[in-house]
């Protein structure tokens, strides 16, 4: 297998459409693995996008319709090489709690809000990508997306039950909702759908694990489909997908009411997002394995508007897939050629053979899904994460309880706001360090921390760890009031402003008034390494000249205390800090 | 007048009640300065707690319960030695938003509501105090407070203006509605409560401007109903407050409903916080100036203490006032027996002064709150602001803009928001520099700010000026990349880490990562002044070890390019940083 991945080329019309940038190094060598790539794709993603679609609560062949514009679209405008488009479980799961309980059981409008919902997420998407807004998925930190995950990944599991056992129950959306359900519901368990389920995940686990180059959903989707058809399983009680229609989907915009785009868009904007992190996180992977290389705000844009061709095209939002991106990359898919094979592919499907899929059992699907999603739940991230950071670990707990207790959209936003908070509530109170020099050094270090350094009862030298503003300002002025209150002797606080790394005018006024109040204690404040930007806004503020004049600012913590100590600036060498390190040295 | 001010005993009893520990040290010359302030104050307060109790909505006798009971509370428990508690304009005005279109026109539920609104103010105030979450006031930065105070100060000002002319109109809330109802009642004016209310403003303004020292709202309400009782001003149209009922409040608990503490939770949470912040600036500016000192999170247990004896008094909420503090201050207040004297005038008035108020015109109390609260509009401040931050100067016009439009409640929030929004989107862009050598030191700077540092192809030192965390640590590793992407003959990058102020697990999972990438680009990564906490975090995050036994950590950057360069670490001398600075030079 060649191993040279072609870059691409941006110039020229390729700034709008990618695709050209990519053909215009293409060749017969490249077309191979790219040819190769898509037919394995495809073989993988006609079961599962049947699957995802029944999961989102759509009827099976929107699954193949979510995965042919679309991938066209993206082929078109997609900056990376071997992300494969399409429908995936989560925002499946997603789509199927947006819309539930939204449709009073009518499929045709249940459809309507899909294409709608995809509406919404492909201009959401567009539009952040044009802001150059992609940065805003960062605010979904990695254990929060870990909780999410494994999470939503029990709840789909859970949701497949129903399918699996060949229950008789109606839509149940949240893990507590399901569970009722399904207990409810055990009675009408039926027998022959159980064992069709149990030999299709034995067999979709077994060739996943033995013969990973196997198309194993398709083996199973096969041979079970022959099975069911020879045996009529549909007339035994096994519920089958029966008529699948034949043909391309054609395009029709969705009625659209205001109501509806506003009970929508909280669920559009958690979907555009997650959608967006699930496709740039494996495109970046993939890309720097090929030493290709993605534009994050491009690649929103053309999972975007895939996601408005979706909206146009009968479908349900899609979004670039782990599991089938890897596939791709490993099949060699060298350039969105491989995405266009797919997707000629799946339209030849959904033209010709949707007649082969009557026979398939609805259990297939659901196993099909179940053996995907499993894999996504995280055991041992929580047990890690909480002890690196315990607030880390709650913020995965958190995400994790809500979103399986409460929902999808509320476990996101409980866990970006909870890790948010923690943020904030962290910065409000900087780590401050108290400074003591290295023996026979320059060096200042946190006399909390290292043993035997020197210090000054006449100075104090503290580092603040963090901006200075607005919500902790005035507590780190009064700390250092207290601390010129409670010393005697002390003549002077040299603030070691190197780890200040903002400031705002809230910041810049306690500064000011920090000097003024420390003068009536006659302990003079000098500044020492001043950042850039801070110095920019005391200046502003008028703060920084009447310090500086006063010669209270420095560029470094020796400088400044020869300063206070009235000794020349520039001669260093008479410093003369002395002891008291011992009495605060830690073991 | 004796300058020494006592210190607060707070060992004993003292530390549940701190009046004790002010009393061990009591005389009777402290007593004297301590009887002055407080008449003083009463003299101030009587007229203003009525007109504040009608900007509240509520009956003016309602205004001097609120000035009994919660003052003797306020002094049992206060740690400042010179704060008065009562009624106040802001939080008056806050309690008549959080009321409006609650009581459906009943007076006696609209009391009962008031009531319970103080019993929820003076439970979370407590329970704040106890959890010592006093700090959260810091939330609300400046530049909020002020947009805020200016927006609510015009609102209440305009609220006036119905009883300043005499206008026969229904309650309106938000200034846009009071506006309207103005607008639509104006031909109701009444030419003599007109002429009251231009001589009331005249004489309070002529007073407080060339006779400071004068009870000036005291000795125009006196006159003014003086005149008013002679000429029958209640017979010609002008509205008088008539029967006051004479007599002290007694205890009663406000019938309780689920619903109404849900509907007024949001609101007891503003005026909660406001209601203490504006107490505990005042208390420390005055403990500051006396040399005494304020206990933060002991202050917000005794204001919510006097909340709740407000709610249990038929009262409304009320906080530390700023102008009477400052007048009790400059009076001569040395402890809070000042506030029980206060206490003890107010409920003699309210025994037996209350039929002196039968003739009072209704428009003096509005022009007493109009003269009071127009003082509080800060003209300069916005521009200001503006000019020294944008994003503090937008925070400030949000907040005026929200709370004069929208209302007080929603105005703080959408400040808050924002000025958080703000914060967090700055820390997820953080300030990033690459540093050179200034020429004969050890000393790294800015090459985009200080001309001719010394800098070196091969090794590029790059400062990071925030914590790493989710927000931001894709980013910054995207960066980086690029770096070592577009430079050929780049060898090492040096990470100046000294204003990495706090680090998280997705903090330290990208520095792992971006070691390993760099690697690829042949790139060695080198850590430099690391600080104590975030070593801890890559410690148990499993990164700090393995980059440390590679021996890319260094105490400082001289080193770490010593060690980048092959040189031994301890060889500081033979350190040959090359020239290259020139091309990098700013104006």
């Amino acid at each position: 297998m060649n191993s040279t991945y072609p870059t691409q080329d941006r110039s020229g019309l390729a700034r709008v459409v990618p695709l050209v940038g990519w053909l215009r190094h293409y060749d017969r060598k490249i077309f191979r693995h790219d040819l190769v790539a898509g037919l394995t794709v495809a073989v993988m993603l006609v079961p599962q996008s049947m699957a995802y679609a029944t999961l989102a609560g759509m009827p099976p062949v929107t699954g193949l319709y979510a995965s042919i514009v679309p991938l066209v679209v993206y082929a078109l405008l997609g900056t990376s090489g071997s992300l494969a488009v399409g429908p995936v479980a989560i925002t499946a799961l997603m789509t199927s709690a947006a819309l539930a309980g939204r449709a009073d059981g009518d499929p045709a409008r249940y459809a309507a809000l899909a294409a709608l919902l995809a509406l919404l997420v492909g201009g959401i998407q567009v539009l952040l990508g044009v802001l150059r807004l992609g940065v805003l998925v960062n605010f979904m930190s990695h254990p929060v997306l870990s909780g999410f995950t494994s999470a939503a990944a029990i709840v789909i599991a859970a949701s497949q039950v129903k399918d699996l056992f060949g229950l008789n129950m109606g839509r149940a959306e949240t893990f507590p909702e399901i569970v009722a359900a399904l207990w409810g519901a055990a009675t009408t368990a039926h027998g022959l759908t159980i064992i069709v389920s149990l030999v299709s995940v034995a067999a979709l686990v077994l060739l996943r694990r033995y013969a990973p180059r196997l198309p194993g959903a398709l083996l199973v989707v096969a041979g079970i489909t022959a099975v069911s058809a020879a045996f009529s399983f549909g007339d035994r009680g096994v519920k089958i997908l029966s008529n699948v229609p034949a043909g391309l989907p054609v395009p029709a915009l969705p009625t659209l009411s205001g109501q509806d785009v506003q009970a929508l868009l909280p669920a559009a904007i958690a979907i555009a997002l997650v959608a967006y992190l699930e496709g740039i996180a494996v495109a970046k992977t993939l890309a720097a394995k090929s030493r290709q290389q993605v534009g994050p705000d491009r690649e929103l844009v053309a999972v975007g508007a895939a996601n408005l061709s979706a909206g146009l095209f009968q479908a349900f939002p899609v979004a670039g897939g782990l599991s089938r991106s890897a596939v791709n990359f490993s099949a060699g898919a060298r350039t969105p050629v491989a995405t266009l094979v797919t997707a000629a592919m799946v339209a030849l499907t959904a033209l010709l053979l949707t007649p082969a899929f009557h026979h398939l059992p609805r259990a297939v699907l659901a196993a099909i899904v179940v053996v995907a999603v499993l894999g996504l739940v995280d055991r041992k991230g929580a047990a890690t994460t909480w002890r690196v950071r315990r607030t880390d670990g709650l913020a995965l707990a958190l995400t994790f309880l809500v979103t399986l207790l409460v929902g999808v959209e509320p476990g996101l936003a409980a866990g970006v706001a909870f890790s948010l908070g923690v943020f904030v509530w962290r910065s409000a109170r900087p780590h401050t360090a108290e400074l003591g020099r290295v023996p026979d050094t320059d060096r200042y270090r946190n006399v909390q921390r290292f043993p035997g350094l020197l210090t000054d009862p006449r100075f104090a030298v503290v580092r603040v760890d963090g901006p200075l503003y607005f919500a902790n300002a005035q507590r780190l002025s009064d700390q250092l009031l207290t601390m010129a209150g409670q010393r005697t002797g002390l003549a002077a606080i040299v603030l070691d402003a190197s780890a200040i790394t903002d400031i705002d005018t809230d910041g810049a006024t306690a500064l000011a008034e920090l000097r003024e109040r420390l003068a009536g204690h006659d302990v003079v404040l000098h500044l020492a390494t001043v950042r850039g930007p801070v110095r920019d806004l005391l200046d502003r503020a008028g703060v920084w000249r009447s310090v500086r004049d006063a010669g209270h600012v420095h560029p470094d913590i020796p400088t400044a205390l020869a300063a206070a100590e009235g000794t020349p600036a520039g001669d260093r060498t008479t410093l003369a800090v002395v002891g008291g390190g011992a009495d605060r040295e830690v073991q």
